[in-house]
């Protein structure tokens, strides 16, 4: 009795909630900032924490070291004998650094449950990206662990520590133990859904490219006031070439930014528009109303599938209290650049490069750090695969799935494809108002809860039991 | 014998060196930083080590309190019934801050005599600026204290706090006691000589405004790949609108900033050319070669007869190690213009408040926190005390005087003239290369020295006696 199966998983789940809960806490509690050095001990005890927790449901689990952060690697050969297809699940254990930490109003690795619009709900660094997702199959397989004693498909699951920073060292990895990951299809839980009770697969994702802009203009801080007028001003250089980043239609500048990228055909367009997306709501739950972007596209269009250009930080010269009146000789900002399919990260990187190149004095130097260079792409929407994630979805929420693009970059799903030859399906239970990155991050439970059942769902449907 | 006294002052001053220059280095080690809060005990202390100085010397010394850092006024009679002028000595106690840190070659708080191309220098934070400058008139009284029992002119001698941060409460002081501070001239000790040897006085000052530039656009930082193409960001609004204060040409976009500037007459343009300022080397000891300001004049006119905009500093966003994909909602730059005579600063802060506001989105909102609003303005050349201050500077030198025009600001020249009618001497010791405001700022010990005996020379001069 298959469904019989099914249905007994699903109550494990559901008698299992408290400890599910818990065990999503006892992760949050663990500061693994993979961008900040000082945390890299945080980051191995997030991934020793996840390993034992694949290791208790009869993973065999390993630990692949990188120049930085582990990657946890386990592996279930699923049920004997069955001609079951072979699901790689990704994950990443690593966080955003919590900064500015007044604006929480609880501390970010102290994760607290609060009561919200959609009922109870947990905020900490960390609690929806990606810890909270990768919870939702976690629960699922262990409650087809109490039930079946093993998931009832063949498992590999990866859970790396540097998706923060833009998976530097993931790609050695998968290279290496290439034969060893072999699978069908991969499964990945870091994108949202269409709103609460609406269920979502994402099949598009924006690529990145993440620089630093150092910019050096004379031999030291100079007084305005014996210099101003004649010495030049690195912030001034600094701002005058980042404010000439966008034309008054928010084209953005860099040379041959928009070389290859794909105008969306009609049907496409059509799509996006009987989606219905209300973007003065999307804006106005943060506290915006003046959309950003290039004119004359949709919302879905700009953030889907329309390269952007973002200064994430900048600093220069006196920050602290009251004023100082210096003329300083080094300016830096950080800028990223998400990416559709169609750019080349590398041709986008050297476009910044003659950019500010084009915008500074003879006298000025500048060196350009890369964090980040990952092109964006899209998943291929014919697929059995895709097809039984509609299908448990729409049986979990009672709704259409809606096929939405993301605007994020998962680095992740260009290598497993260019690597491994594996789709993947983004199957995510976040929010648009999670505050992914931002303080007071949260994950809804009920998205925990439902998103556990769905994956239940989509192994047993996989595994042909559901 | 009058010339034998101010001989005998010479001799005594020169005998005394490795006691100025030890009490130079014991109000160095005081960090009497104005604009930081945390130092106002030792802005006290440094008050309160100049009004000791005074009172060893026979001055009435009294702190007038204000709401930071006190005002240091003190009062000599001179010599008993004979008939001299009084002459108003103003200097200033506290330093700017010493950021950034790693920069300083030797601890900015622990003086450190170390030798140049002049010989024997002090690095230290306020080593010229102005603690040093004050040391050139203190040592003189002492030298004169020493050998008449006191100066030889009636003195008055005002020592503010907040001169680094605009004298906010300096004319409040003035204003309160301005029937006790009448003089016949002011003493002003706080600029430059033309270049080392050659003596100058200032003749012109630009005035300033300084303000904060606090810029917010939505409630909360984003993530920059689920918003980036439809939420505004705070650093793209604020580097645009910073990047346009100045025009191809240099010319400064603030509404109504030219307003009232006086165009300089063709004598002292031929003025300025005769002095063969070499803005080439000038540039170049600080590492720079492309000039900054308006095209199509002189580097001694954009340096001192024409208005500047410079950034002095810029924070937002993730700033710390590594790459944070957040769109920021908070903005943050701190701007100074250099004012000429004609402008009013009023109207200045007014125009930069009307920059911004047309050049922010309908949903983002500002603030405009104001450090400094201060005047430009000139001191007469037809003047008994310039002639002595002239005189004695050529007879110490053996060169002709340059008057110059100065870039910087000295607020209370305009407050002395505006509150106690005072016209000011503005004779001072410091060399464009002493780094003021900056790392590793410094002070020839030879240019203390020959300031301590113009100081001397000039006294006797007005009470003459030399």
């Amino acid at each position: 009795m298959p469904n019989a199966q099914i249905e007994q998983v699903l109550a494990t789940l559901d008698a299992a909630r408290a400890e599910t809960e818990a065990s999503l806490l006892a992760w949050l509690r663990i500061p693994s900032i993979s961008a900040q050095s000082a945390h890299a001990p945080d980051c191995r005890a997030a991934a020793t924490w996840v390993g034992e927790q694949l290791a208790e449901l009869g993973f065999e689990v390993g630990l692949r070291e990188t120049p930085t952060h582990p990657v946890v690697i386990a592996t279930h050969p699923g049920p004997q004998g069955a001609d079951v297809p072979h699901v790689l699940i990704y994950g990443h254990y690593d966080v955003q650094p919590p900064e500015p930490l007044e604006l929480w109003t609880s501390p970010p690795f102290e994760p607290t449950i609060v009561e919200g619009p959609h009922g109870r709900r947990v905020v900490a660094r960390g609690a929806v990206d990606d810890k909270g997702q990768c919870l939702t199959w976690l629960a699922a397989l262990r409650a087809w662990n109490t039930v079946a004693g093993g998931p009832p498909v063949r498992l590999t699951i990866v859970v790396e520590g540097e998706e923060e920073v833009g998976s530097p060292n993931l790609d050695a990895v998968l290279q290496a133990e290439k034969d060893f990951l072999k699978a069908d299809v991969a499964l990945i839980s870091d994108t949202g859904m269409w709103e609460f009770g609406v269920p979502a697969l994402t099949v598009s994702l924006r690529g990145m490219v993440y620089v630093q802009i150092d910019l050096r203009l004379g031999a030291r801080d100079l007084h305005s006031g014996l210099f101003g007028g004649s010495a030049g001003n690195s912030l001034n250089v600094l701002t005058k070439l980042l404010g000439e980043l966008k034309d008054e239609d928010g084209r953005i500048q860099i040379p041959g930014f928009y070389d290859g990228v794909i105008e969306p055909g009609a049907n496409q367009r059509a799509a996006w528009d009987a989606l219905g997306f209300d973007e003065a709501a999307f804006l106005g739950s943060q506290g915006l109303s003046v959309p950003s972007g290039e004119k004359g596209r949709s919302a879905p269009e700009r953030m889907w599938a329309r390269p952007t250009a973002d200064i994430n930080g900048i600093w220069g010269g006196y920050m602290g209290e009251g004023s100082k009146t210096v003329i300083a000789c080094e300016g830096h900002a950080k800028l990223s650049c998400r990416l559709v399919p169609g750019q080349e990260p590398a041709k986008i990187i050297e476009g910044i490069r003659q950019f500010v190149k084009a915008r500074i004095p003879a006298d000025a130097s500048f060196e350009l750090q890369v964090f980040a260079s990952t092109p964006g792409l899209s998943v291929p929407t014919e697929s059995p695969f895709l097809d039984a994630a509609r299908a448990v979805l729409a049986e979990e929420f009672g709704k259409p799935v809606v096929l939405s693009g993301g605007g994020g970059s998962i680095p992740v799903v260009e290598s497993l494809k260019r690597i491994l030859g594996l789709d993947s399906l983004l199957m995510g239970f976040g929010l648009h108002d999670d505050q992914v990155h931002s303080p007071n991050e949260k994950f809804e439970l009920a998205c925990l809860h439902s998103g556990a059942r769905s994956h239940a769902r989509l192994l047993a449907r996989l595994g042909g039991k559901g």
